[in-house]
C-alpha cells in the first residue's frame, strides 16, 4: 500500500467518524446491531463491485462509494426494509492514493446522512489487481410480510418506479459511444453514476405489493425472476415505459438504442406486481413517498416475462446482466 | 467468466443448496435473519481475502474457502458470540474453473456442518485481477455482556487458547523457507490453511473473561490493541508462550524464529484477559470446551505490550499484520 500512515491511521483518521454506535468505533472484532421492536427483523444483502467491471476507474471516488452503498440500499428496499447501517470491504491498490480515499469516506458519509445509516465494521485489504470493493447492508422489515418475488398473482398490475434505460444510455454517454445535449448528458450520467434506492417507496409497498424486485439487470431480466419464482407469465409494453425527457431525447437520435428501457440495467428502481383494488392505494402510496410509479403491463398465466410493441410481440435482444 | 453454466448456473447448482431458511434458497433481494430470544444481539464481523496476499493461490480451494470462513468466526467468537450464518461475495477470475468452485463449495459446506452456520446470500462477479473473496459472518451473543477490547483491567491474568506461531511457521515451510520433519510440515501447514476458530471457547467466556481478542496479526499487536483500548499495560513472558511440539522441533533447529510466537500471527486463537479470582473457572470452562488455555502474563500500569524472555525486557522485530 501507498497509503499514508498505514491502514490504522486510515481506519482512525477517515473510517472511525463514520461507525455507528454499536460498531464501538471500529475498535473490536466485530459490531452489535441495535435491538429490535417485536415482530421487525433484519434483512441482510450484500453486493461487491470491480474497478473497469462495474464502474469506471476514473469515476470520481465519492460517487463510487455512492453508488456501492445504493445498490445495496436498492436490494433492502426491494424487500420492503428500511435500512440501518452497513459493512464495507476495500481492496486497495497500490496506485489507491489517500486523496482518494478521503473522496470515497466523503461520498459514505454523505450517503450516511442522507439515508439515515452508520457504518458497522469492515475490513481493507491491499491487491495487486483492480480496486475491489463489497459492501454488506442490512435493515429492518417486518418478519411475517417482507416483498419477496414470489407473490405475482395472475391478473396482478405490473408496475415500475421512476424511469427506465436512463443509466444505459448514461454509461453509453460515459463510454463515449453516444451523443446527448450537454444537459441531457450531465443527468443521464449521474443517473448512471448515483442510483436513487427506492428506500422510502420500498417498505411503504409492504402489505400493498405481491411481490417486487430492483431492477439491476434490466427490467425483462429482473421481471423475469419474479415470473419464475411466482410461477406466473407476464406482459410488458415497450411504450408504457416510463422514460425520462433525456432518454427520450437520446432514443429520438438513436432508435437503435430503442429496446435499452428493456434491458439495459443499473435503473435501480422498483418494479412490482399488486392486485387492480390496491391500484388507487399504491398511486397514493407513491405520492406520499414522491415516488413516480407508472404501470407497465399485467400477470399473466404461463411463464417468463413477453414483450409487446405496439400491441405485438417484441423479439428482444440481449439478455441483460446477471448477478444474484 | 469462463465458467460453464454461466452465474445463475452456479448459483441454483452450487450455492443453493447452501442456502439457510431465511436465505429463501437465494432467490430474492436479500435474505432475512432468525428471531432471536429477548436480551441476545446480532454480532456482524466482515473480512476480505486476496490471492497471492491472504493465501497462496495454488492452495485447495475448499481450505481457501474453509479458512474465509473461520477467520471471520474467529472475530464473532473474539467477541463471545455464537455463528449462525454468512453472506459471501466472490470475484472470479477468467482463470477460475468450475472444478475450482465446486472444491470452494465442497469446503463450505463442510464448515457449514462442522459450525452449524448456513449461507444468507451474497453476490458473484468477474475480476481480471486475483480472486478476491469477502465474507460477512454473524452470530448471537448477550447484548449486554459482549467481549470487548477495552475491559482489561490491573492485576488480570492474560490468557491464550491453544498454541501460538504454528500458522507462520507453517506458511514458511509452504513458501519453502523452512524444513520439518514431514509430520510436522503437515500439521504445521494446516494450521495456517485450516486454522480452528475458538467458537466454543469464546462464547463460554462471556462474564469471566474481561477482554477479549483474537490473534490473527501476531500476539503483540492484538495484545496491543486490548492495552490500548482499556488503558493499561501488559506483560507477557516468551518462555509461556504455549508451543505445539511441532514448533519446538522447527524452533530448536530455527533459533532465528524464536520471536514468531510473539508477532507471526495468523494463529486465529483467543487472547484475553481476567481477574485471578477466575482463574479456576476458566481453567475449567477450558476443559469442558475441550480448548487449551494458558497464562502467559498479566495486565499492569502504563500502556503498550512488553514482552520478556528470562525475565528481561526483549527487543521485538516487526509489527506483525495490521488489518481491522
Amino acid at each position: 500500500m501507498t497509503i499514508e500512515g498505514g491502514e490504522f491511521g486510515i481506519i482512525a483518521d477517515l473510517l472511525a467518524p463514520l461507525a455507528a454506535g454499536g460498531a464501538f468505533g471500529l475498535t473490536d472484532d466485530a459490531a452489535l446491531l441495535p435491538e429490535l421492536p417485536a415482530g421487525q427483523g433484519w434483512v441482510m444483502t450484500k453486493d461487491a463491485m470491480v474497478a473497469g467491471v462495474h464502474f469506471l476507474p476514473d469515476d470520481p471516488p465519492d460517487l463510487i462509494a455512492r453508488k456501492l452503498l445504493r445498490v445495496n440500499l436498492s436490494d433492502l428496499a426491494a424487500m420492503g426494509a428500511v435500512p440501518c447501517g452497513y459493512l464495507l470491504a476495500c481492496a486497495w491498490t497500490p496506485e489507491t492514493t489517500h486523496d482518494w480515499i478521503e473522496g470515497f469516506v466523503t461520498g459514505l458519509a454523505t450517503d450516511q446522512a442522507e439515508f439515515g445509516i452508520g457504518l458497522y465494521g469492515g475490513d481493507t485489504v491491499s491487491t495487486p489487481g483492480p480496486l475491489t470493493l463489497s459492501l454488506t447492508a442490512f435493515g429492518t422489515a417486518p418478519r411475517r410480510s417482507l416483498l419477496r418475488r414470489n407473490g405475482a398473482k395472475v391478473g396482478d398490475d405490473v408496475m415500475v418506479s421512476g424511469t427506465l434505460g436512463d443509466a444505459a444510455l448514461g454509461l453509453r454517454l460515459l463510454q463515449g459511444t453516444l451523443d446527448a445535449a450537454p444537459e441531457h448528458a450531465v443527468f443521464l450520467g449521474q443517473r448512471y453514476r448515483l442510483p436513487q434506492p427506492r428506500t422510502t417507496l420500498g417498505p411503504a409497498l409492504v402489505g400493498l405489493a405481491g411481490a417486487a424486485q430492483d431492477v439491476s439487470d434490466g427490467l425483462l431480466a429482473d421481471l423475469g425472476h419474479i415470473a419464475h419464482h411466482s410461477g406466473v407469465g407476464m406482459e410488458v409494453h415497450l411504450e408504457l415505459l416510463p422514460l425520462s425527457v433525456a432518454a427520450r431525447e437520446c432514443l429520438v437520435e438513436r432508435p437503435d438504442l430503442a429496446q435499452l428501457p428493456l434491458n439495459g440495467g443499473d435503473d435501480y428502481e422498483l418494479v412490482f406486481t399488486a392486485p387492480p383494488a390496491l391500484r388507487e392505494r399504491i398511486m397514493e402510496t407513491a405520492a406520499t413517498t414522491g415516488t413516480p410509479v407508472t404501470r407497465i403491463g399485467r400477470v399473466v398465466e404461463g411463464s417468463g416475462v413477453s414483450p409487446f410493441a405496439a400491441g405485438r410481440p417484441l423479439p428482444v435482444k440481449g439478455q441483460g446482466w446477471q448477478h444474484f
